[in-house]
């Protein structure tokens, strides 16, 4: 066995250390042969960088595995057993403008939750599909590891429109898994969370440990407000009252849901003058500051700076999935993945965050069957935005655009939608062919 | 055939001429034999002044049905065929009230939609099913005829905790259809409009004129806003560009969800001082009004004044209904009903707004299948809101409550839910005995 | 307005005085310029002479309606606004041939349900299809009505396969509901039956006289054997348990499945030499006789004897559709139509009998909601039957095919069904241009 | 920790041994310190039999497990942890009844399938519901592992009709996998088949091996039918064309529908005077040997003669799922268990036989969605039998148990069930307390 070709699509991402980290902990269940970073000319300085840490990184841990690198996305993906995507188009200059165009309408600007990251998507669509499309053509038999956000509406862009095997992967789950597993002082093998929704809107509907529900005891804990939460995020308390009638563990993102006017307020004040700037923002100084670091020819792992990213896990639960398909494991990873009737209330053929048996064949959706009314709600509306917007951002399609916005919750009226369609449009024209007359 | 008796609980009301008239005017299809006005000792001079111009409107049409006033509704119910409920838990004053409570967290204040409507489901669930209770004991085989709003959430208590056949009725799609009629200057038989969804949220989603598809030019012609407006809520107009890309009928009361921002503000306009007063203020002022005319001995008809009031159509959409079922007519109306399986993407045993045939053995829905997301969304979300109100007004249960108010599209965040709530319950403690501790 | 144009495909058939029957007696509300009687050129003695008889029953009715013959298919649909379709593909030697070659595998022979029906599914396809692509071209917004059996698979395969407004027609509802009233002595108005099934495969869950549930009545005497029989099937007695714990009406048709051994016996025994052959031979004497008949010069309306023929209410059925169409009348008929959600337990894509509401618009369904398991496997079970050989039968998949007769449920092995296929393929091979190499 | 308690009710099985072998087998991940045998007074003899080889077995194998005896149920079951039920009410004469009395009605005669199925699951239920019962008081927190057949039937009795933890156990499934192992020399861990149906009608939809579909190759290796047969059925070979068509793995016991009338046969040459014997009559023979083996005080291992009983894999399956859930392994078996939406076509609280992800929480079922409707329609057919066998058997209710047998895909009608419903009451009634007046 000549060893796994894995190619990264944005591999100048200062999340790749990180990545690399994780195939260096499981080289001796994952054989890789290559690992490819491929980026776009404009990211030659960053990728040669993370190429070069990337190198060291593997030499000290004494693996025979070849970094290589490519603007030639085709010739790169011949081959391929595995792909990541972890491309952001427009950078993160662009996920500063989707933080902060939708604030003057009183809407939330964020990555992957509401009119920002509805813009995100639609600037990713376009190129996921060309992906897609090159994979079809050169490794048609690969397996596409989707880290790109949103990750649940990419992945059901990917799934609707293309034949591509595609797994989409988020880092809340395992996120929350761990951090409940130190509430718990517990081993994370000994818990189990039955996970279900959409990405970035997953509830942990049971927590069991060793078998044992021990969900109120979890949801006691989380009172105090430090657990569950994430870099990327406000860690805005959570109202007990709340938590204690929902009787399940939403992920840190419902915030934006749950609380909106306080995360509404403390976007504002960051974006503010002398606020601190947006997450972006505040993004891209800890990526310069870890941009220095990887050039230190003496660095030749993972800094601990990087964990300042948001990025926890992210290795851990990446490379384990490819590892659990390439060793056929059939072991439960918390994914995006097509519905195919898992959760009932949810149609068919829309992409769904849930527990899945992941081996060589793919991921198979554990039953979820049918939600309760507390989620079944917020979770049918935001699919249903989803589904619009993946219908506007593939035809370009200004009036199923407008449609997913205005049925947005987030969105607090078709006035405002169409305001910040037209803002969105504008702003990320350059990257949005697909709208253009 | 003796004749039919029916009663009607809030018979005081000032709607009460123009069920009358409804009675009157379908004289020949439905003979009556006597309509008892049911209503609370507190009502008694209402009531009285309704019976006597009913008494005269009766004379006037050389009918023998006889009006009855009683404060006794078992010795009223027993004996009855149909039952109209249109009463009013704590009047007009608690609708202000409703309408007030939620404005100072920029919540919308609204008799049915929104927190206010809550507030009204919460305060009529004990009297329903105190009604359904006493017509179980009285007339078990009698029609439950629900008017009292909101109507949906209403007719989902009686349906989900009690026996009595029931079914719900709004002038909203008969208001549609009529102004429809009008707009296309049609005859108002040769207008057959799809409608799904749920009480004060449905969508006509095709209206076909003598079997053709005339959605597009309905639309077209609604864009002038001059149309499908309702006297009770404000005529704000539609946005052409989403009405197009939406491709189907919004009710007027969907303005509440689409144009959230601005409906507000009229809100806020109005309640603040000077402003005119909230809708149940003005209502107040046209109530007082009514009954000084209702007293005049030389009325014996419902006066035009009436139309202000805002049940346009509400005597047609009644008695016809009544008559639907009286002679087995088998015709469409458009009402509230058990899902049933009609729409596919709401639960079995909820309650919908939506097309049925109407005869003796009730309402069959007609089939309409899965909604687009362009409706999917938004009306899941206010039926989850309304699954989790009917279990908290039922069972009294503050939990479910918070849920409900957190799940509904209209509040911003958990936060304010819960102070809604604590309002909520202190302005209306005396009309939630299942509250109490 | 200059009067509809009616094309009766298979115009030649002794059923059409039954039509033009119906269609005289319902001129007042369907004014009928032309009915064109369309047939092979095989066929043109036949369908001279019942042209003829038509001419003298419209002239006798003082009608201007116009009969008219045609050989060419595609000049005939030019400007139609009702196709009916009423052909039989191999005529009546091809059904007797349906009816013969299962029995000595000792399956039933019958023209619609098990092989005989699968066969004349498969000869009945092609041709279909072919008129679908007709009426495309030549009358578009035609509607065909669908008599050829059998006709719930035959509307599948239009409904799956074409884009043509059609609804299948069976006269079994309407004969249920016809004996159901005399057997009651009620007006057939007063009657209403909740049919849910599929075509042949119908039952009456409830019947309602003037909003009363009488269904127990009406299980009691159809104890006595004598109701709800029909001229084209034997007239086997019910049995009393079985009825009363499946508290619901069979179709006549249903002793194909419930009474499998015996209907068998009856058949075999038909069909034996000196035993009166099978129905179709029976029927081509009947046949004969009435072109005897059809050709006397004095006859101007449909002779007594037609009756024998089997296809009571047929022009009832027929021409109370087609004027529930076109004068927009919304009211109740049971037909043949797309699924869409009306009965949960089925595919949304499948086609169902079941009661509609009729209007310019089409069949829309009344909700049926879930089966319970007393109807839901047999039907669940034929449907699937259905399904492949919709299938087999367009594709001219001999995979399929073998699949569709091993799975139908009076199909004993996939051995008998190997056999059935060879048999059946090699009869109809004329008439199977799918299924030639 | 103290080790499992294990129960054995049906203790005096000759499967006990095989049992046995398992719990040494893994004694290493099952620590079990006490296994109880319970039996009713007349199984006595066959109990001490079967405890002192156990106790051989055990102390051969260096295990400190105590074997008990019980037939005191309540006594044995407190403190337990698992329960085994392997019980056989009235033995195998009453199962040799059960295959014969449908036979003269030209009807399968058979254990589980058919009416012989369903006698014996109307004599299982009052005695399974008391076990629960019992459980319930004296270890409601344990599991019970349910083999006695018909194993789907009986767990979704205890599911429906209990709070006990059930899951249903049959080693249908292990045997194809291990069977497509061999055909395929592989290794059975790199084998991983999607099933799903009923226990008894299982279908392995695709085959992967090592993440490769291998379904075309195995059903290749099929067609010369040594594969994939079971001592219990006979081993009828299977068609090809029919095998290619469907696509998918039928289980040994499909044959009963797909090759009806061959296996009819077969039983009938078995039951018919110097014909062998029925399969319960040729295993009172291989009983009978077994027990005279099992008195051998030498003997301290299963013995080779207890394969031909048919219990193949029967010990690895069942102590490999309690060792799964005691040791919370989330790994998959394919196990009988409520469905809750796996399996789309078929009811939410029926039960399936599925692949299942088994820990401490119980059996998660993967998702299967839609079936094709080459299974559909048998499996809907099937299903819609054992809901009304269920509620006929626990009511003792006989027009629903005539349905049961009605809608059996086997029973060709309703007269011949009646008489089947007539000869099994008659048969049984000694068992049948629910069904006595």
């Amino acid at each position: 066995m000549p060893g796994l070709k894995v190619v990264v699509i944005g591999g100048g991402s200062s999340y790749t250390p990180e990545l690399i980290d994780g195939f260096i902990r499981r080289a001796a269940e994952l054989p890789t042969a290559e690992i490819c970073l491929v980026d776009i000319p404009d990211g030659q300085k960053k990728v040669r960088i993370v190429a070069d840490l990337a190198r060291r990184m593997v030499d000290k841990a004494g693996l025979a595995t070849e970094i290589t690198i490519s603007f030639d996305r085709q010739a790169a993906l011949s081959g391929a057993d595995f792909v990541v995507t972890q491309f952001r188009v427009g950078g993160l200059d662009a996920r500063a403008r989707d933080e902060r165009f939708p604030l003057p309408y009183g809407v939330l600007g964020q990555e992957t939750t509401g009119p920002g990251g509805f813009a995100k998507a639609l600037r990713t669509m376009p190129v996921i599909l060309a992906i897609c499309r090159d994979m079809a053509a050169c490794c048609p038999d690969a397996w596409l590891i989707n880290f790109t956000n949103p990750a649940g509406l990419i992945t059901e862009t990917v799934l609707k429109h293309s034949r591509i095997k595609c797994i989409g992967l988020c880092n809340v789950p395992i996120h929350m898994k761990m951090n409940i597993a130190k509430l718990l002082e517990a081993d994370p093998h000994d818990i189990f969370i039955d996970f279900a929704g959409l990405n970035h809107l997953v509830w942990g509907r049971t927590v069991w440990h060793k078998g044992i529900d021990v969900t109120a005891g979890v949801l006691d804990k989380m009172l105090d407000g430090a657990a569950l939460t994430m870099k990327n995020i406000p860690n805005l308390k959570w109202d007990g009252d709340f938590l204690k009638s929902l009787g399940m563990l939403p992920c840190p993102y419902h915030r934006y849901y749950y609380m909106t006017d306080d995360m509404l307020a403390e976007e504002q004040a960051a974006a503010a003058p002398g606020g601190g700037g947006t997450r972006a923002e505040v993004v891209k100084k800890v990526e310069e500051r870890l941009f220095q670091l990887y050039q230190d020819p003496q660095l030749a792992e993972k800094p601990a700076e990087l964990e300042k990213r948001g990025g926890a896990y992210y290795s851990d639960a990446a490379v384990s999935l490819i590892s659990a398909i390439f060793n056929d494991k059939r072991e439960i990873h918390t994914v995006n993945t097509s519905n195919r009737g898992a959760i009932s209330d949810l149609p068919d053929d829309c992409v769904i965050e849930t527990n899945c048996v992941i081996g060589k064949n793919g991921a198979l959706p554990l039953t979820v069957g049918k939600l309760p009314p507390e989620l079944a709600g917020l979770v049918q509306h935001v699919k249903a935005y989803e589904i619009l917007a993946v219908e506007a951002g593939v035809r370009g399609d200004r009036g199923k655009a407008l449609q997913a916005l205005a049925n947005h919750p987030l969105v607090p009226s078709v006035g405002v939608a169409k305001q910040l369609l037209a803002d969105l449009l504008k702003i990320n024209a350059v990257y949005l062919p697909q709208f253009r007359d």
